[in-house]
């Protein structure tokens, strides 16, 4: 047997524990965006480092950022071959609705092919399963290049502290490409390879009218309600054909090739499907003139992610509201500027907000969208590997999801990145019960060891 | 000095203690909506059956409905004499945002001539001023004429237990007239009586799409924003004009006649001292083609009173929202019908919510909107009065609020209701630093004394 197929078998014999060290990561609740888990964070970067040591790592520590640690690991031992910058994130968003959940999102608790817990997607599953894909390497002849991990505390709440670690350690973290293992493959028995990822500008939009709550039946009819004055807003922000109406949306958006138009097309995809993967809404709904695919992939969005104004509770009371509020968020396509599209909802709320209320945008996160070359020599080991454990093809997509790191790391490292995960479209990230597909997360080791292997 | 002259004079020497007993029932948190007071409902209840008592009422108890229960209280012995039924309720609104409260909400800080507490002004004051007033006479010769009072604890969550309770105690409640505490008038030195109300019809409006929250990146663009179609239905409910558009609103709203609509324009008002008084927001709205006055007192309206849908906490969570919310209520005129307005709600959805969403009506609280007979005995009773306290003639006035419980004696015990209360429209009521204006409070309880005693 060659070193690789004794990683593999290695790997192989030792699910149960892989199995058993990802239920432990799950259990810490890393939930980056509430302070009262700040100490949560710190527990699951201990995890990764104590983890990462353990598997032979040279160098496996927390470097400390504005904002939660870093956890960063390298081992250097093959000089002249490669230098791989291996990206992961330790936080998981809320939990909430919890409600919703069938078990505890951080149990693990296992039913049928899947371990249900909140990060066991997005993205501890990847994590672990890099891990054990550099232990079955080292146990098995060592690793055929060198590796440097990274794995952030921040990326749920649009890694805000990243750009200045990366810039404050741009020579530690020198390589020659980037793995990045945060994402997913279209069917569990069709992996792919996202070479386009949406980038992300989300704000806050607040509409307020008079300084305080009053009562509607005393005042209601005579001044302008800020919460339908916001709805009206929201509204203006969709035409009929379901078109984001900022003023300039689309004027960096590239036009969609014919070439590239055919080769989504090949996309396996089913709309039915989508809409069930989707969580079955009544029907699908999307911009004119571009298939589903399309309209996940290659254009632009808009989406208003929560809404608040007035009374909420149970029950009725007649409150005229303050103020109201909508956090709001586009996904952008390549060329788009998220500053820029930022001054575009200004634009749109300074020509359509009436006189009769105030308005106000807060920037919250931003990232551009990144395309990444689909035949460098990195991604064509990815493509191989892939190939070697689901013994297809991968197929190339564009992804609807944003990582702004890829972006980063282009800029600040000059390097490009190859996208490598395991999730699944149904695997409810960021929503109750999310879950991680367990043959993904035993390909996905597999799949890393091939990957390493082939960049030798 | 006669024996209204005794009992005023008798009121101006104990002002102290009026307004120490006020603070004692401010400081119970008698919030009907909110399940965890409902302890606090039950001792505003016994404060007032306590202190009826005290003051000579014959009978004073408290009596259970299927919620929060009413206090009664009688005097009978003035044979031949009219029976007035008067009409107060202890419940008070919740006090969120509590930290918009200059002082806490029950501890009724003293501010100028103001005290500052939740149910102040709405309408513990009253409650507090009618007892105080039926003392007075009581110690100065006894009431002129025979008493009922009925003070209900859910006025402010409309009301669910009342009509059944008059209905099963109607022979109790018999009276020749109401007398209703709640209301206010236009200013300090320049009282009113109201002989219009508006009605009231409060809803949820919910609207789904997918079954659970989904990741924004990876579906967004693809299914219909619950949030966005939402907004998309709240805006639709008003056109460029201000005007409620549901189909058939104003089917049944009676047409201004010219003399009301010129006894309206004689009412003091002042566009800009109103706008101020609601709290200043920018600029003032509302249906065209109206008045201020008339927007407020004779045209129905729709509020947003609340708004919830998504990820409202601190931070950028990119969740595409499974369903969300409006709390949506219309202020009625007479000869609106709450429930056909409920109907016109449902059809507007109907007509307008796309395919690619579902949506619910959930009906909360309603009840019609009154007008008082103005030349009634009570009612000149009432004109006698204020005019006696304050000095000038009080203005007739239609009000913008809802005060169902009108209607109700109306249609159940075939009574009449005359409304007088001492609120003004700077109060705060629903809102945070709710006050009573204290020359108001003591005004008040002299304007009933005067009241019983013309009714003799």
């Amino acid at each position: 047997m060659t070193a690789v197929d004794n990683a593999v078998k290695f790997a192989r014999d030792r699910r149960e524990t892989a199995l058993a060290e990802l239920k432990e990561l799950l259990a810490i609740p890393s939930i980056s965006t509430l302070p009262e888990h700040k100490p949560d964070m710190r527990r699951a970067a201990e995890w990764l480092a104590a983890e990462l040591k353990r598997v032979g790592m040279t160098r496996a520590e927390i470097m400390p950022t504005a904002g939660h640690p870093v956890v960063y690991a390298e081992w250097l031992g093959a000089p002249g071959k490669q230098t791989v910058l291996v990206y992961g994130h330790y936080d998981v968003q809320p939990v909430d609705p919890l409600d919703e959940w069938v078990s505890d999102p951080f149990a693990g608790q296992i039913r049928g092919d899947n371990i249900f817990a909140r990060g066991a997607s997005d993205m501890k599953g990847q994590d672990v399963a890099f891990i054990k894909a550099a232990e079955a390497l080292m146990q098995n002849g060592g690793l055929p290049v060198n590796i440097k991990v990274l794995i952030e505390g921040e990326e749920e709440i649009g890694s805000p502290s990243l750009g200045e670690f990366i810039a404050a350690h741009a020579d530690l973290l020198k390589c020659d490409f980037s793995l990045n293992c945060d994402g997913g493959i279209l069917r569990p028995d069709l992996p792919s390879i996202a070479y386009g990822l949406r980038g992300l500008a989300y704000f806050e939009v607040w509409v307020r009218g008079p300084e305080h709550d009053l009562h509607s039946g005393m005042f209601g009819g005579t001044l302008h309600n800020p919460a339908q004055a916001l709805c009206e807003l929201i509204a203006g922000m969709h035409d009929a054909d379901g078109r984001v109406t900022l003023p300039g949306f689309y004027d960096k958006v590239r036009r969609l090739a014919p070439d590239e138009r055919a080769a989504l097309a090949r996309r396996p995809h089913d709309d039915e499907e989508w809409r069930i993967n989707a969580a079955s809404p009544p029907a699908l709904y999307g911009e004119k003139g571009f298939t589903t695919v399309e309209r996940v992939g290659v254009r632009p969005t808009l989406e208003v992610n929560g809404l608040y104004s007035g009374f909420i509770g149970e029950g009725s009371k007649t409150v005229l509201p303050a103020k109201a509020m909508a956090k709001v968020s586009m996904r952008l396509v390549p060329d788009q500027d998220p500053n820029e599209v930022g001054q575009q909802l200004r634009e749109h709320l300074r020509r359509h907000a009436p006189p009769t209320v105030t308005w106000e945008v807060r920037d919250l996160t931003s990232g551009p969208g990144v395309i990444v070359e689909r035949d460098s020599p990195h991604v064509k080991a990815a493509v191989a590997a892939l190939k070697s454990v689901f013994g297809v093809d991968p197929v190339f997509i564009r992804e609807g999801g944003s990582v702004p790191i890829v972006g980063m790391i282009q800029s600040q490292l000059k390097a490009e990145s190859v996208l490598m995960g395991f999730g699944l479209p149904d695997d409810n990230l960021h929503a109750p019960n999310e879950k991680l597909h367990l043959p993904n997360f035993y390909k996905g080791i597999e799949a890393y060891i091939h990957f390493l292997h082939n960049l030798a």
